[in-house]
């Protein structure tokens, strides 16, 4: 594998799977609102996208559903979420909070080595019966971390996507919000930061170290909060920093 | 008191303390950065500010700087920490979080009934030695819940202006924030609003409850953060709400 000077992938075919300009990225919990817009989004932009169930049925009627919205050259199909793990290496997990160290748990021995795990999870009070405009503290820091004792040695874990909004993913048009990106392997960073960037309108922004998607997580309280109170579909953006902080198209 | 349509505050004559148009704000710990900033941007706004230190003679060598940039006519002047509290009804907190509570506990008898505490205050764990870009654990769930811990019964706590950094401030031209605000009085919220978007550039939005401040202040240190990592000077902006949402000039 070699990174393009746009920070995409290719995989050459030497490496005895097959030719693609992309990685395929499987998006577990790609029924669910987020998970399908994330997978829509991509989808549009040429990517190579697998929506993971739990049941197959259900993913491949999903992606069905994205192929009418992305067009019939869209490259997306469903699977089983073990299945849909072990044919990607870009992994997103968009699922609620209270399934998130349960299925890690399932999936782990599908997790192909080298893999990336981008966590979208956020460990929403409304998990156990609270409201969804507050957490629940995790011991270990934050859902993402949760994540990166959980997945299997050599696979790096990258927290993204919380403060993207299902109804934003899937309305029509530029999506005007900023992706924080955080790990502790930075290859794995500049990867989701160029991933993040397919999605129009969206600007991705190193956010340093795995340790910060704490932050991004109560952010996602705070929106959904703001939500309700004033009846929109909120989003952030950060200003102040120069145009090389920003990773967008 | 009474409030004119636009959300400011008169004081009439018959009061018995003096005529203004608005109501004064004390900015405590308004020689470090912060503080200074947001007491130049009042001041340039046209309000009345007094800039509080434990130090009367760098207040007011600090309220005399701020004349020089916002004109003579500027109503900023410069007293101890308890004189400024006690001359003003709008009391914003902007110190360190290692001389917060005892800042609370002593100007406590100071603080008039009826005032409103702005806390800007973020428990960084520099104030222990450690980094700007963690927050410490405050058991109430923020430095704000602290705060309300701490005031006089009868006193309102309002969270604002924790992500608006000094250099932004403190630099010319409008300042490319918005400012969320959080409060169990809704009125205060409302006053609060109303100040944060004299601040040239600044749109003021309903945060809700004291409670969401935890949010506020952890925002700061992923701020911080993006300052070391981008070299810039980040705010953000909450994209997606109704017009309506935003309190602003």
């Amino acid at each position: 594998m070699n990174s393009s000077p746009n920070g995409r992938w290719s995989r050459s075919s030497h490496d005895g799977v097959r030719v693609t300009t992309t990685r395929p990225i499987a998006v577990l919990g790609g029924t669910g609102p987020q998970g399908f817009g994330l997978a829509l989004r991509w989808a549009q932009a040429g990517e190579t996208v697998i929506v993971g169930s739990r049941d197959a049925k259900r993913a491949q009627d999903a992606a069905e559903r994205i192929k009418q919205r992305a067009g019939a050259n869209a490259r997306i199909s469903g699977d089983e979420n073990a299945a849909a793990c072990a044919a990607a290496d870009l992994l997103v997990l968009t699922i609620p909070f209270e399934g998130h160290a349960a299925l890690l748990k399932q999936l782990k021995p599908a997790i192909r080595p080298g893999s990336i795990v981008i966590d979208a999870t956020v460990p929403l009070a409304a998990s156990v019966g609270g409201r969804a405009t507050r957490t629940l503290g995790v011991w270990q820091g934050s859902a993402a971390q949760q994540t990166a004792e959980l997945v299997p040695q050599g696979v790096s874990v990258v927290a993204a996507f919380q403060n993207v909004g299902a109804e934003v993913l899937n309305a029509q048009g530029p999506v005007d919000c900023d992706v924080i990106v955080c790990s502790d392997d930075p290859n794995a960073s500049q990867i989701v930061r160029s991933l993040a960037s397919r999605i129009a309108g969206v600007r991705a922004i190193d956010g340093g170290k795995l340790e910060n998607a704490r932050i991004l997580e109560q952010i996602t309280a705070l929106l959904i909060g703001l939500n309700i109170r004033h009846k929109g579909h909120s989003g952030i953006r950060i200003t102040g920093l120069p145009a090389v902080a920003y990773d967008s198209q």
